[in-house]
């Protein structure tokens, strides 16, 4: 390393975990562009939810260093390059998708304040504001979160220790490329940013993919990575869509014609690739089972929760069950997948779907059993909408350890959407 | 990296795989003092033997190269600092190892020429002139074959597959020496820089048994490790010795004296650690049986073939037989190591004498089954002197596939040696 070079790095007081706006899932990109043009005065709080309670994150993270990098990610703004980046680039075969106004807009984004406290030995961790600012807390939140954790067991270790985690780490990664490319390659994408053990890392991930992949990886969902590596950026929408149009409905009615309402604003801004249905916010069967006709020419569905087989046969019969051919329908795996799982799924779905596979944290953050006490391994914490409007949200999920909301509201979205007896699955990341 | 450090990089016409005099064995320069002192016209040959004769050295390495990194070593002086360090440094406790004449001598020194020819799908590759100059070739010769060798294999291979290749053997490494630590860390040098995968590999090898082993790890026989990584250098002498004063022997009273003359000279030039008996070179058992009483008076004795149990147990009875109390007395096992040998060694002779262990190609070039082909697997190349003054050197070992010299002159020297029948053991480093 040069003598600036390190120089200049003294100069940072931290070392920053999130360096960039765009350091985010593309998704989110195109969810924020929708709600600024939908939604864009809507009152939202996202709130920091830790599934995983053994997981003490009060303990093992000091809070001024938390506040510190959550500060930093506030003096963020879009660079020129990434505008430009944003701006210039072409998204799913798409010219221009992100609009003037839009653009301009993120331009000028800084994040808004945040609120940490302690509460025992986890932290409460909000963000209020209006949706589309607040909405982009989600991801570089989550990612400092899991990096100081990670940070709390490597600050221990000596520099040789630490080479070798890695060098077991990495050749566990390799591993399991080798493995996915001797079944013949499933298309597959790098879904781990928001649960990622670190920038670098997941950096390293992404090109190991690249080079051991070749045309079955498909992209990543970080667009500063897609960015620096000239990959395709990945994503659609996501749960928080539905969930905040559904916390907005005056009366049940709404209420059921929200989900529907979130794609009918969908439909009008994009096609192909993007029209893919994430049918499991408030259960997937109510959803099919009252879905307008319409929605069965989109292009395909994420199955994101509950049983992924279930899951698919499920959309593959609906399919058929509106007269679409499945074999021109793709499915989107994308609930805690590591290789066994995408090679399985790929067994049983090939040839009569199209899938493919958005892998996140067992690609990005597989460190389990290489730490005493397994103090690395990956846990489940997500940052999510918990109230729109001063209404609160509610996910019900196809897995009823991933539902979440008032107790009175979820047993009044069960009875609106229809939902019965659901399996429950432990949720391990 | 700057952009002056790339640019600097970039003058070199080719990447060296030796660029130092003294990144070679210690053992080299104390024998090389005795040998300046006591034999300084001697003329001998050294020769490269491929003992595995499987891995066709010319067909991987291309003869250019292997000019171009002999040429580069020919180009090699001693600079200022590595003689600052060899004038001011404690070996072995003693101030002044080297003597002033002799550091002249050294740092005048440019290696003499190299012969090399392409014979079938091997290398002919010998140096002749005299001994001093002449010995000083054996350890790069051999370190540049090795790596010549790894990189005609690595030049194949992609970035993330290299990655990877370094990842797996990093943790092997590790894994071995967590294992060493696990059994009560047994006193263990590096030795392994002549048949190295590379450079940089040896001095990571290094950093780890220091980090991980301690105090237990005694130092490396690398001088250019030793220095740059303030280390103790670690080694005492070789068969070379012996083989070239017995080769020079006028006849067979004086043949059968000569190994005891090479240790009559350095018994008058060291002492402590660094009389440690080779006694191998014509067949153990004569050895110990002739020896003069003075020498069991030394402090150990290193055991480099053969059954390695047998030749612990000879040397432990002839100590008992000479009055000594082999708890005083340190064995040196030497031999192909690798850490279930050492510890097998480790836990046969604990307590009955002092043990340590010089710790080779296993340590520092196991890259064995990481590769299609197992084409970086270790073999056995070595660099001997063949002949002196004209008259070809014999070496008989305790195993008699490390046998070497005329049929007629070995047979002679079993004679003269009195050695019976041998066990033959696979030579694999």
């Amino acid at each position: 390393m040069d003598i600036a070079t390190r120089v200049y790095n003294h100069k940072w007081k931290i070392d920053p975990i999130v360096r960039s706006l765009i350091d985010t899932d593309f998704y989110k990109l195109l969810m924020c562009q929708s709600v600024f043009r939908n939604k864009p005065d809507t009152r939202v709080t996202f709130s920091l939810i830790n599934r995983s309670d053994h997981v003490p994150l009060a303990k093992l993270i000091d809070e001024g260093e938390l506040r510190e990098q959550l500060d930093h990610i506030r003096s963020l703004s879009l660079s020129r390059g990434e505008s430009t980046w944003l701006r210039g680039n072409t998204f799913y075969g798409k010219r221009q998708m992100f609009r003037s106004d839009f653009m301009e807009w993120f331009e000028g984004l800084r994040l808004p304040p945040y609120h940490l406290e302690r509460r025992g030995d986890q932290y409460e961790l909000t963000f209020e504001g209006t949706w589309p600012e607040v909405m982009m807390w989600e991801i570089p939140a989550l990612a400092v979160l899991m990096e100081l954790r990670g940070r709390a067991v490597l600050n221990e270790m000596r520099r040789f220790e630490l080479q070798v985690l890695y060098a077991r780490a990495m050749t566990r990664v390799w591993e399991k490329i080798e493995r996915l490319r001797s079944v013949g390659g499933p298309l597959i994408a790098d879904f781990g940013t928001r649960r990622r053990h670190s920038f670098l890392w997941q950096d390293w991930c992404v090109r190991a993919m690249v080079e051991g992949l070749g045309s079955s990886f498909t992209g990543t969902s970080n667009c500063l990575i897609a960015k620096n590596r000239d990959l395709e950026a990945i994503g659609t929408n996501a749960h928080e869509l539905p969930m905040v149009y559904a916390a907005l409905a005056e009366n049940d009615q709404d209420l059921a014609q929200a989900p529907y309402k979130v794609l009918e604003d969908w439909h009008e801004e994009h096609d192909g690739n993007l029209r893919i249905i994430l049918p499991d916010t408030f259960g997937s069967k109510g959803f099919f089972d009252n879905a307008p006709d319409w929605l069965a020419g989109w292009t395909g569905i994420r199955i994101d929760s509950g049983d992924p087989v279930k899951g698919g046969e499920m959309a593959i019969n609906w399919w058929k069950s509106r007269g679409e051919d499945p074999r021109e329908k793709r499915i989107i795996f994308s609930d805690g997948l590591d290789v066994e799982k995408i090679v399985a799924l790929h067994d049983h779905f090939k040839g009569r779907v199209k899938i493919s596979f958005g892998w996140g944290t067992l690609l990005t953050n597989d460190f389990r059993g290489l730490v005493p006490n397994d103090a690395l391994a990956p846990f489940s914490l997500v940052c999510k909408a918990v109230s729109a409007n001063g209404k609160p949200t509610v996910k019900l999920s196809d897995n009823p350890e991933k539902a979440m909301g008032p107790e009175a509201e979820i047993e009044r979205y069960k009875r609106i959407f229809e939902v019965g007896e659901q399996e429950r699955i432990k949720v391990e990341v």
